[in-house]
């Protein structure tokens, strides 16, 4: 550990960054607003990528690849959606480059210039659903059940490592269907898929729910979120899945044959989730000495460092170690045994705690004379003993433990930090004091919301599902309320 | 199989083609040159990324994500990389989209230019090298051995599905070594690691050997490469390991402290294979009915295709043909039962020979009265019966066998299409009448490969690893030789 985080209470925002620096998941580039995502945060990301892709295809998708670039004219075709999405995109305009004539180095020649400009793609439904018009004739082409693992670009002018970068890595599904109820229960199974992710892997308790239409996605009828609560305070959208209606296919033609030999328009959604999620997991969960990252999708689960001052000691407890380690291993467990000579034990320790090993695994001599090893859970930060015939066991429960640990203190805080406001002083005073989730009554209206916002600088995170229906009066304008909304500062 | 295919004999470029689109493999997008990867395709595709991440992993690699994005002026760092690399890139010059001010639609925003263009990666040497700058310090902080999955574009005048494409899929991996020898090793492991895969999962023998100077990666010391025959004898160049000696540490200024405490420029390696493998794949094995994919890497290895006429059939054909599917998938084989009522059993068969799957399995009103089921290979089409107690593992046993025979046939159809020549006469009459591998000497000079190419349209493939040396005549120029190296024409 090079240098010492910034505190989570002096400056969370500083201490995020110094986490994601120091602990080797990610960095800036040469690149304006891109990041390197450096191989620890890449596992972690594979990790979940890997959870991820297998629940998608439990639930009957498979993956495609479509292209990068969208012509600029695809984007006009569907009003709303070129309309409220942001226009700050990558484009591509030339496609050479020529020696420079003056000298050296080298110039885009200027010959080379495209007819029409192409957009590095900011989400795919456009491309996807011209190329969807080609796939669907008849009723038996569909559903088309789609997902895509993609690099995207949104020219964003303030940028963090993780939570909004130029270019990200995600995952979209685009689905089409025959009908509305089709799509809609579509819309619903995603965002549960995403919810169940986000709780059981990640140990994320979040909100299900719909947006309201001012946070809508371009384009959609309806948007479905998950929310997900920061240690500062802050809401992060997790995850989404749109109810795209008619919207794409009316603009891209596309039609199908219906069992009853109509000709009707297709009904889609589209859901992702981004390495946005490795920035919610590392501000949900993490402390002033680094990661905790839980069992299920770490890295490295266990990590066995070696106590000792001369090689035959070193020797013995590497018996041991290995030993432990294969057992490990034969559970699933993924195990690091860093024997490394050039780093002391104590600078180990203080590594593995800043990348989050949810269990040090610590052998020293006397642990030897007495068969028994160190064990370190990560989350607390509590040590105890274990006979070395039951370490596999007892590491094997622990990391079960951790994972519901975190969950259930996750929970606890977005539970402590989630309260009513009835009227715009108890709003402000939350928000500005306190932090969290505020439910409040709201009349329902786009200027209200917007007001709020401009107000507040908090956003309508989401109309929860299974909302209570109750009657209040909303907040700024006393209009009436027939339920309550979820109110936030968020990222 | 809504066409038939245009036949090998007749014209292998338009059967190469038609088999792509009809197999569902992919298609041409609405952007030039660029392919849509269609879900059947992309399963073959993340096959084979499997396997080779597996042996990325086994062999101490892992996986970092590098910028899309890469600055112009990085691409004039490394001089023999500028000049020898193809200048037709993807160019962005905007950052932003606006309402088009006369209309409907949008315009790029000329306000929006950025100050210095960005080409989109065609490779990512230069970007990777500027990150390790900020890696390496010290002889602790090597080797660096990092692979990327990513998509890449080169601006390909010609483009051909999965061939040659603007944008395509590959890995490309980094390696930073302390030596030239840790490098050299490297570039050695990896392209055995490649030829491994090609052999054992595509069922594609290939000759390993080093490019000519010519031939060389552009900024590499030495490019090794794998290169397959195609049913059509034209060569195609498989997947390439790169030494790249100090070149890109010196561009990009990257030193480290050695362990005598000297300064010392980086080793560096790079090696890729991309989606043209299944290009190669599909070329190797195929025939005039369709795909004939190696059982290891099938999107679907055994497909179940019940023959009946009534429901009641049907019921008791599903009962057998569930029971089997259990049975071969606890097994690890994949299998795909297609009861849909929608098609009949004979467009069926069509489908999946066209598809490639490697195993037949009917199940008809007889087979069941007589206890048995009517396998199908689609490498040799050949059909046997089989007890249903026995189908499991004879349909495990005929995987293998069809593996094995697929490589065999490719491995026969290489070794009698591989000629010496010992002259010029003989070495046109080989290419024009016969193709394959010509195996004849060349007196190493630039000029004479150029004249050669220039003359015959064939290029040589490599410098076969352990290649006898030979005295022997130049065949264009008479000039003294010491070895044979392996001319033909490639795609």
């Amino acid at each position: 550990m090079a240098n010492k985080l910034t505190s989570k209470k002096d400056n969370y925002s500083q201490w995020y960054n110094d986490l994601v620096i120091q602990a080797d998941l990610a960095e800036n580039s040469a690149v304006r607003g891109c990041m390197v995502i450096k191989p620890y945060g890449y596992t972690l990301w594979e990790n979940m990528q890997r959870v991820l892709d297998r629940m998608f295809k439990q639930t009957g998708h498979v993956n495609a690849y479509f292209p990068l670039f969208i012509p600029k004219s695809f984007f006009s075709k569907e009003a709303s959606h070129v309309d409220g999405f942001a226009k700050e995109c990558a484009i591509v305009t030339h496609y050479r480059l020529k020696n420079d004539p003056d000298g050296k180095g080298i110039v885009v020649d200027e010959s080379a210039k495209l007819e029409e400009e192409l957009i590095i793609r900011p989400t795919s439904e456009t491309i996807i659903w011209n190329t969807y018009k080609n796939w669907i004739q008849s009723y038996r082409d569909l559903p088309i059940l789609c997902n895509q693992w993609a690099n995207v670009v949104r020219w964003e002018m303030r940028t963090r490592l993780f939570l909004r970068t130029a270019e990200f890595l995600w995952q979209e599904g685009h689905t089409a269907h025959a009908t509305a109820e089709e799509a809609m229960e579509e819309t619903d199974k995603m965002i549960n898929v995403y919810a169940e992710f986000a709780e059981k892997y990640m140990a994320l308790p979040v909100i299900k729910g719909r947006k309201s239409e001012n946070e809508r996605f371009a384009g959609a009828l309806d948007t479905y979120c998950i929310e997900a609560l920061m240690q500062d305070g802050k809401a992060l959208q997790a995850g989404t899945s749109h109810f795209l209606g008619q919207n794409f296919a009316k603009a891209f033609d596309v039609k199908f044959l219906s069992k009853e030999n109509k000709l009707e328009h297709v009904w889609a959604t589209s859901w992702g989730v981004s390495t946005r999620l490795i920035g919610a997991l590392i501000m949900a969960h993490s402390d002033d000495n680094g990661l905790i990252i839980p069992p299920k999708i770490a890295p490295i689960q266990v990590v066995i460092v070696p106590i000792y001052k001369d090689l035959e000691t070193l020797e013995k407890i590497s018996s041991v170690a290995n030993d432990l380690k294969a057992k490990l291993e034969a559970r699933n467990i993924s195990v690091k045994y860093d024997n490394r000579d050039s780093y002391r034990s104590g600078w180990k320790f203080n590594e593995y705690e800043l990348k989050g090993v949810p269990v040090r695994l610590a052998i020293g001599p006397k642990d030897l004379e007495n068969n028994q090893v160190e064990l370190f859970r990560r989350d607390t930060c509590e040590k105890q003993q274990a006979e070395i015939p039951n370490a596999v066991s007892i590491v094997e429960k622990l990391l079960e433990d951790i994972q519901q640990n975190m969950y259930d203190k996750a929970l606890a805080f977005r539970e402590e930090n989630t309260r009513n406001a009835d009227s715009w002083e108890e709003f402000m005073d939350i928000l500005e004091n306190k932090g969290g989730f505020v439910s409040a009554h709201w009349d329902g209206t786009k200027e209200t919301e917007e007001l709020i916002k401009e107000k507040s600088k908090a956003t309508i995170r989401c109309i929860p599902f299974d909302n209570p229906q109750e009657e209040g009066k909303c907040i700024l304008t006393q209009k009436p309320s027939k339920e309550r909304v979820l109110f936030a500062r968020a990222y």
